[in-house]
């Protein structure tokens, strides 16, 4: 395995490996690997010929306000699980090389971005599909693999896939959880033990969902009313959004039909916290 | 040569030129192609294996009161053109396959696509950095050509092209000009009998500039004065710009240095003119 910094030299590296016919697999995440990022990373390596992991912390998806400085940075952990998964190339750039000074260039999913997560943290999802468009011209993979838990990521990376052109095939993969329901995130590092209790009650609102429908109901709002009331209950746990959407569009729905997406994003004490679940009933 | 008019079937087809090893040259136009366009073509012969013209009048990048509807359309003659020039493909898509309905994801080059022509044409930029970055995704080109007098919009593709790490390179080649000096374009067919006379007061505004130099004048503002008063002598003129800036971020300097860019964007009736000189002496 080996760790690359610069974008140059990851483009020559991949250059090289295309004229040999190799296939390319990608998975970009931040760091603080988990057993949902591994699981991206078997696929990749299952499909592909060669596997490249990025860990990069983009700058440009956190608000002024956000947890840039504070995100978990394990790099030789990280190292070693890509090690250990057999991954072929690690892309570890510096911030300045990816964004030198005189930088000036965005992409925008217009709409999209600005819905549910793009509500509370606005400007996050132009700086995810910029580093995301920067990251597939650097690697130039076959395909990439991103996580279910970021529905909403997901959706708008699909779409600016299709909307430019990218020739790179999206591969969303299901959310991997903790025995007891939570879904992996880097950010469960935050938690404290009251604070790991109370973030249960995401999957438990999910899981409340799949009674709900079980038992006939199909009203968004009596369903959003419902899991309200449920995470409220819980004393460190503040709403920022529940919805019910379009998968597509992320435009909400009265009522809930076969692939309708449930999102919800939940600050437990000083973390925000997001799960969502996929209907297909 | 082969017309293709779909996005995916001229991935597949350099895929496959890729596979066996090919260079692409690539040289986007919107057709009505005069002796600049052919400048790039054969420049692009010249050090490609492949040569691929695309030809699309790309709405995005035109304002709701400009010439969109209007813009010459001479496909027949452009297909010729490029057949004697030894083209390989023309890539001509329709509108919408290359924006369907849905489409929402643009890329904007801040702050460079708002100064110069960007302040009287709003979204022109964007427009133009968009398309470009579709059809880059769409032909993969080794290279890519482009001309000098459309001098922001190389500046602003090349900002992109670095910033968003486009492994593709970026050539820009010299203006082509009339005998009588004035810039090739293809709105120069607008023009009517006194109009196209009176359009060679751009390029005499250039060579005033290299006089005004030649006497040791190196004052932005005197040099802009002359000129403003040289173009306000025609009847048919009216100034849309006139300004002497770095050639990277297109800002205005106080004195005109080796590498200053000169621009001047005129309006020759309901024609808006374009021509600029890049300074060494």
């Amino acid at each position: 395995m080996k760790i690359i910094h610069s974008p140059r030299q990851m483009q020559a590296i991949i250059k090289r490996l295309k004229a040999d016919k190799q296939t390319v697999g990608f998975v970009p995440t931040m760091g603080a690997l988990h057993k949902g990022h591994l699981s991206l990373i078997r696929r990749s390596s299952r499909d592909n010929d060669i596997t490249v992991v990025s860990i990069f912390i983009n700058p440009a998806q956190f608000g002024p306000k956000e947890d840039f400085k504070r995100y978990p940075r394990p790099i030789n952990k990280d190292t070693s699980l890509c090690k250990k998964e057999g991954v072929d190339f690690i892309f570890y750039p510096a911030v300045s090389s990816m964004y030198p000074a005189d930088f000036k260039t965005y992409v925008d999913v217009e709409e999209l971005g600005n819905l549910l997560c793009g509500k509370s943290r606005p400007g996050h999802f132009r700086g995810v599909a910029t580093v995301v468009t920067k990251l597939f011209n650097i690697v130039s993979p076959d395909s990439a693999y991103f996580g279910r838990k970021d529905a909403q990521q997901a959706a708008i990376i699909k779409r600016m896939v299709n909307d430019l052109n990218v020739p790179v095939k999206v591969k969303v993969m299901p959310t991997v959880r903790e025995k007891d329901g939570l879904a992996l995130s880097s950010r469960n590092l935050y938690l404290g033990r009251k604070e790991r209790k109370d973030a249960l009650v995401l999957p438990e609102s999910l899981r409340l969902v799949k009674k709900m429908l079980k038992s006939g109901m199909r009203n968004s709002n009596m369903i959003i009313t419902a899991i309200k009331r449920l995470i409220n209950s819980k004393k460190s746990a503040r709403i920022d959004y529940i919805a019910i959407v379009d998968p597509v569009n992320l435009k909400s729905v009265k009522n809930v039909s076969a692939g309708s997406l449930v999102a919800v994003a939940v600050w437990i004490g000083k973390t925000r916290l997001i799960d969502n679940l996929c209907l297909n009933y």
